[in-house]
Parts: structure tokens; C-alpha cells; sequence
């Protein structure tokens, strides 16, 4: 173990930003909670607030530390934002405002990927080169370690894996394609389901006659022993597991890990489900690895651990 | 240019060895071409057979050159073929025997993965770092460069592209699974579906009434006019298109590689029903980079080349 302070990790979503002061071997030591300023802004205001919380979570926990960030975002490399829907700014050149404005080394990058990153380097696929992370929470994000190294692609905006098609013309994705996985087995989507199976009068269970079911919902009537809020997690979990028969025809990891806030949540049901609908999608699957598929274990620090090691390496 | 000869390239399908003498710079000095013995036999017989043919062909060009051999066949880390549906062998250690037999340093890699190493190398991806390439032949399959080097995966079986899915449920794929691209856009799915339409009354051109049509064959009908076999080749052009589309959002290449026998053949009809298929499924299509599709240009020679060039890193 070497608890060196190295760098100041940030994850930033669409309500909080959390910071962490990292350590060499990944632990961290001092961790710090605030909102995002900037959904509830807009335009330059918006940017502002980003720019100057980031900072200040910065200074608060590293004074001049090299600084990472994973950003619910698409980020081209070099650190600009495309834009993701909840956190408040679009086509941002957040490295660049970020340097100027810190002065250190600044790695900003999709928060799916630094938290592949952090799993990879002091998590649940510690050791292991060939890593594919599903995060399941309001969409489905991913990230991807493949010998070793991050998958980034030509301009940086890789490994969006919620929106690789598990079902061509099916249910819109909040993205404008049609048949995404994120379609079938976001949270949102599992709420959305929920609550046109209630609608349509297809439900008799605890979830039966009301609107505006949420993912959260879903989740806690099925602990609570609802068997058609499991089976609406188990249809999620066998999409889930379609979409990560393909993943694993294309990367061959040596492990699939779960992550987000849902996926943890839900883990008991989605997990089962995607397990058995994987291995059929296989090719040579008498004869090949079968990866396991399992939940990340570094929750909701996964993105700080992970930003911040990046961090240390450019 | 540099014209030196560093490696002998081979390329082993259903039918064909192919081998060639390949200069630093990717040129072929010299090629042959042999039959693969091994379909034809069986066991034992089937797997000396190929490790002779092999050694027969790299002696003839290249006495004590390093070996590259790229098989239609999943191939693990170090050589062992887990079996392709043509080659005729499965479950053997091609690259312990082929070391044994030459005395030379050899590597053994699945046929789309060398040669889209030969595209990135010196072919239509020549300086790119970013590549997938997706093969369509009798079956659909894929190759990819990624930060300038091959994905292989944990085992080595990655980028199985045509075995992502595009329809769960969907149609039945040789592979076992329902729903993969290649059950929609090889040139055998091609011809199936075809001859199902024309089972069904449903075609009136030059394919009605007939039985057993080929991919080969709906091409050479749409190259002569038949805009029902034009159709059917928009139809599978589309399929490569979403999948297409799944692998744009996952890996983020700077181009997309249309190779193999049917895809060249074929690739007036398929790449422009592919484009327009590609384009909504991707995430921020607005504001991200969409890359080309467009024509491997090495052909046959792409195993080749690949192959040779990959034996000399090793």
C-alpha cells in the first residue's frame, strides 16, 4: 500500500460533484460532496459555476495535485464536453478552462470511462488487462480497459456501450436512435416500462395502477417481495445480458462487471438475468472462457479513484 | 519504400492457402497459392495435412523468415484454433506446431484480425490508429485497431463483429445465437433470405422461382439490373449499418473498413444503405465526428500482408 497523496479525483453528474484526494495505491483519503452548479444555470453562467466548483473542490483537498475529472459527458480527448443530458453544459472546453485555471496537469474524460479506470487499477477487476464496465443508473454508460489500456477511440468519445442496438426499430432511446440498450435497461427505461405495463392495466401487484413509476420504485418492490417488479428487473437484466453477449464477442474480457446506482441496487435480479441470457449469444461457447459477469465494488468511488489515477499518468 | 523481405504471410480459408513474401513496407514480393488441404480429411489426418501445407508454402518463399498466419478460425493467445466452420480443424495447436516444425518465430491470428493490421499497415487505413474492419464474405467478420494496436482480448478470440446483435430473437446465425449481424448481412444470409423470398411468390425479377440462391447470385442479378436483388442487397446493406452503427458508438474509429469477398463484390449497394442506416444511430450524431465507410483496399491480399507484418513484431 503507498497512501501518498497523488492526485485530486472529481466525478460530476447531474446533481452532485463529488471530489477525492487520492492516493497512490487508489484509497481515498479525504472525500468531499457538493452540487452541480450548473444544471440549474444556463449559458456562460453554467459554465462559470462548473469551471469555479471544480476548482474550488480542487484547491480544497490538493492545493497543486494534478487534477481528474469524469464527467457524465461525452468528452473529445483533450478535455472538450460534447454534452450529456443531466449536467447542465454542452460543447465546453473544460480541460482547456481547466488548466488556465488551475495551472496543473488536467485530464477530464466520461465518467464510465475513469470509473472502468478506477475498478481496473484498485477495484473489482484489480490485475485483470481486459475489463468491460456496464454502469446501469439514469442511462447505461460503459467504459473499457483492453490490454491494459483505455479505450478512447479517434477523437476520445469511445465505449458509449447503453447505446450499442440489442433490438433494430424497437423503443426510442433517449439518445434519438431506436432499440439502444439504454432503451431496456437504464433505470429510466425500467420506469418507463413499469409504467406503460400499469397503464395498460398489465400489472396487479404493488406496482399496479400508478404513474410515473421510477427505476427506484421497480427496484424496492421487488425487495419487498413483488414478483412482477422482479420479473420487469429480470427482463431488464436479459436485455442486459444480450447486449453483453455482444460486448463480449467484440472485446473478450477477461470480466464484465455491473456498476451504477441501479445496477448495484438491482444487482440480485439484473445480474441472474443477464448471466443466463449471455452465454446463448456466444460464439464458440462450448469451447471459449465465459467471462463471470459481476458488480463493480468501488460504488460510488469508482469515478474519483479512477479520474484521479488517470490523472497521475499524463 | 523498403522492399526487403521480413516475413511470410499466410491466409487460410475454407478453400485457399494463400501465402506471400512480404516486404517491410507491406508490398507482396512474391505470392502462391495452394489449397487447404485440411477440409477434406479428418482428425489427425486434417490437422498434418495443414501444419505440412503451411510449412511447405513458408519454405518455398521464405526459408528462415519469421511465419505469419492469419485462419478463418477463433484463435487463442499463442496459436490454438478453437475452430472455424470451414477450415476443417479444431481444437489444435497450430502455433506450438508450426515453432516446432520451422524453428522461426510464428504467429497465428484470425484471418479479419490480420488483415485489418495489413489496411492499418498499408492499405486503406494506412496512418489511422483507429480502425474497425468488418468483413463480409460467407460469414460476417471483424478486426479492430485501437490506439494503434490489435484488440485481441483476454484470450485472443476478440472482435467477433459479426456476432454482435442486431435483432434479439431474431433470425437463426450459423453461430447458434439468434439475431447477430452475420444472420443478416453475410453473403450466405443474403442468398437465405433471398431464397426464402423467392419460396414465398415473393419476388417477380430475375431470382423468382428459384431455389438455393447464393449471395454471389443476388449480386450478379442487382450488377444486370434486377432491382428486387438491389433491394435485398439495400436490405442487408441497412443491417451492416445499425450494427455498423453499434460498433461507431463503442469504438469511435476514425474510418469503417468494408472488406471480404461479398462486401467488395457487393459494395455499391451495401455501403450506401449502410451510411444512411449508421448515422441515427449515433449518440450526439449532431455534434460528434461521423466516420467513413468505405472499401478495404488490399483485397486478398490484405490476410497476407497482415499476417507478415504482424510476424515481425513478435
Amino acid at each position: 500500500v503507498n497512501r501518498t497523496p497523488v492526485a485530486v479525483g472529481l466525478d460530476i453528474g447531474g446533481t452532485n460533484l463529488r471530489a477525492g484526494l487520492v492516493a497512490a495505491d487508489g484509497t481515498l483519503l479525504t472525500r468531499r460532496t457538493a452540487h452541480n452548479p450548473a444544471p440549474r444555470r444556463s449559458g456562460d453562467d453554467a459554465e462559470d459555476a462548473l469551471v469555479d466548483a471544480i476548482v474550488a473542490a480542487w484547491k480544497d483537498l490538493g492545493s497543486n495535485l494534478p487534477l481528474g475529472v469524469g464527467i457524465a459527458s461525452l468528452v473529445r480527448s483533450g478535455g472538450h464536453l460534447l454534452g450529456g443530458p443531466n449536467i447542465g453544459v454542452h460543447d465546453l472546453e473544460l480541460g482547456d478552462r481547466l488548466r488556465t485555471a488551475t495551472g496543473t496537469s488536467v485530464t477530464v474524460a466520461n465518467d464510465a470511462t475513469v470509473a472502468v479506470w478506477g475498478e481496473h487499477r484498485a477495484g473489482a477487476a484489480t490485475g485483470l488487462d481486459d475489463v468491460v464496465l456496464v454502469t446501469v443508473g439514469t442511462g447505461v454508460g460503459g467504459g473499457v480497459v483492453t490490454g491494459g489500456r483505455l479505450l478512447f477511440g479517434a477523437t476520445g468519445v469511445a465505449s458509449e456501450l447503453g447505446h450499442i442496438v440489442v433490438c433494430a426499430d424497437g423503443r426510442r432511446c433517449p439518445c434519438g436512435a431506436r432499440g439502444c440498450l439504454e432503451a431496456y435497461a437504464s433505470g429510466r427505461s425500467i420506469g418507463a416500462i413499469a409504467s406503460e405495463r400499469a397503464a395498460e392495466g398489465g400489472l396487479s401487484g404493488a406496482l399496479a395502477g400508478r404513474a410515473e413509476i421510477t427505476g427506484q420504485d421497480v427496484t424496492e418492490a421487488a425487495a419487498a417481495g413483488d414478483e412482477e417488479a422482479a420479473l420487469l428487473l429480470a427482463e431488464a437484466g436479459r436485455w442486459l445480458g444480450i447486449g453483453i453477449g455482444s460486448l463480449v464477442n467484440v472485446f473478450d474480457p477477461a470480466v464484465v462487471l455491473i456498476g451504477g446506482g441501479a445496477g448495484q441496487a438491482a444487482g440480485d435480479w439484473l445480474l441472474p438475468a443477464a448471466r443466463d441470457a449471455l452465454t446463448p449469444q456466444l460464439i464458440e461457447r462450448e469451447r471459449r472462457r465465459i467471462p463471470p459477469v459481476r458488480l463493480a465494488t468501488l460504488g460510488d468511488d469508482a469515478g474519483m479513484v479512477g479520474a484521479g489515477l488517470l490523472a497521475t499518468q499524463t
